[in-house]
């Protein structure tokens, strides 16, 4: 299988991207239906005043990111998110995020992909999956 | 029904927790089992290079934020997320938030809530709903 | 607002269809975003060789059906479910259900419609929503 | 790994359940953190008066089901399911299914599995995941 973009090409979108580059997110991998991206852990994120883990928030938009661009390798492109679901699996503090998207079904109108978070310890924090919107744009 | 909590009680919790003010959330109104809180449009908020719109992960915050903070007024505490579902119903760029949560379930260990968000316009721009681990915290 | 299908219409739909059938389902009331039905108990529901709660997939299969069709009054017709969520509440036994639907979001090409279902002493069972996919029927 | 349960035992539990009977459900394999299964298709699974495909109530039966007893292997009993997302991706006519679950977590509270349904030519039809009550039974 091809590629249908590079991972140069997704880390300039990210680059462009106000809030894509607040989250510190370097693309690590691309293939035909999968990403592996990493976050990096800011100040920002911290979801309490006293125990400051990674916001729920912030695992869902990396989760949102990292399935969306799974679409990249197969499509050329990302596509609107319809839907997104989150699990939430063990709490993170201030370490970076290893995200792993990979497509699930690639759809003429609508696609599924799943991602997985994981801490700086390669331990599972989130995962979740989304619907996007993958019919061609209208001409 | 009495509220178990009061709105100072709530921005307080936000005025120490960095996420959450990095959110720009103002609590305007809380009930018994409701929550309606505005959230402050930010630079930051670019979802693309060139169009602007606020990104999913940034409506996602703001659902969890609402449907779990719509906790507060029964229990006098918000709880930690399970998970989380969020539909996009349409863009919104360079707008403040209202978000309105709403309890659907108070369970002993598991609750739900929900919560919707409304553009400066009032028009929905995201609505979703969670489970949230309400078990009283172990001794 | 008008109604764009009447009560006997969605009935008869039920009436030909061998799952809805089976489900026992019977239209309460139809309005322009909203549906209400009765799904009739049956032996074959039992979840547990114990218990006998009603199933999941049952539940499931009545939130679908139920948020789905509240399509009906806005459009003349159900559409395709995209994805589903499904929240369970409480253990029911052998009781009929009563099942509410309500449009979210009525949108040209994903529509977003919820689904709460209640017990025979009026207690919340189970909720829901699903993303259905609206878009005209391509020529 | 060991396995908690064997495929006998599974199947017993299958045979004494109406719900999972009518399913037709025979389990083909059973790892420490997986399952597989065959539901067999039956003649009320008319999801409509013409085309005939299996309803989306059915596939997250199958998928609830599926993915709640890829914890057997880890915990010798399935549990209770707190929500459940399905994604269906394509129509399916008069097939059988063949089911695919596996653990994603195995929390001590909450654990999350998931599930993949495939009719008789191996194509994806539905999948879907579930957050599972796994806290022991209290005493």
């Amino acid at each position: 299988m091809t590629v249908a973009a590079s991972v140069e090409h997704v880390q300039d979108i990210i680059s462009r991207t106000p809030y894509l580059s607040w989250l510190g997110l370097k693309v690590l991998a691309l293939g035909p239906d999968s990403i592996e991206v990493r976050a990096t852990w800011r100040e920002e994120w911290g979801a309490s005043p006293t125990v400051g883990q990674t916001p729920g928030g912030i695992l869902a938009a990396v989760i949102d990111f990292t399935a969306d661009f799974a679409l990249m390798g197969a499509l050329g492109r990302a596509a609107p998110t319809i839907d997104l679901r989150v699990d939430y699996h063990r709490m993170t503090i201030k370490s970076d995020l290893i995200a792993k998207g990979k497509i699930i079904k690639l759809g003429k109108q609508v696609s599924v992909c799943e991602a997985r978070l994981y801490d700086d310890k390669e331990r599972l924090v989130a995962s979740g999956r989304g619907s996007f919107f993958t019919a061609p744009p209208s001409s």
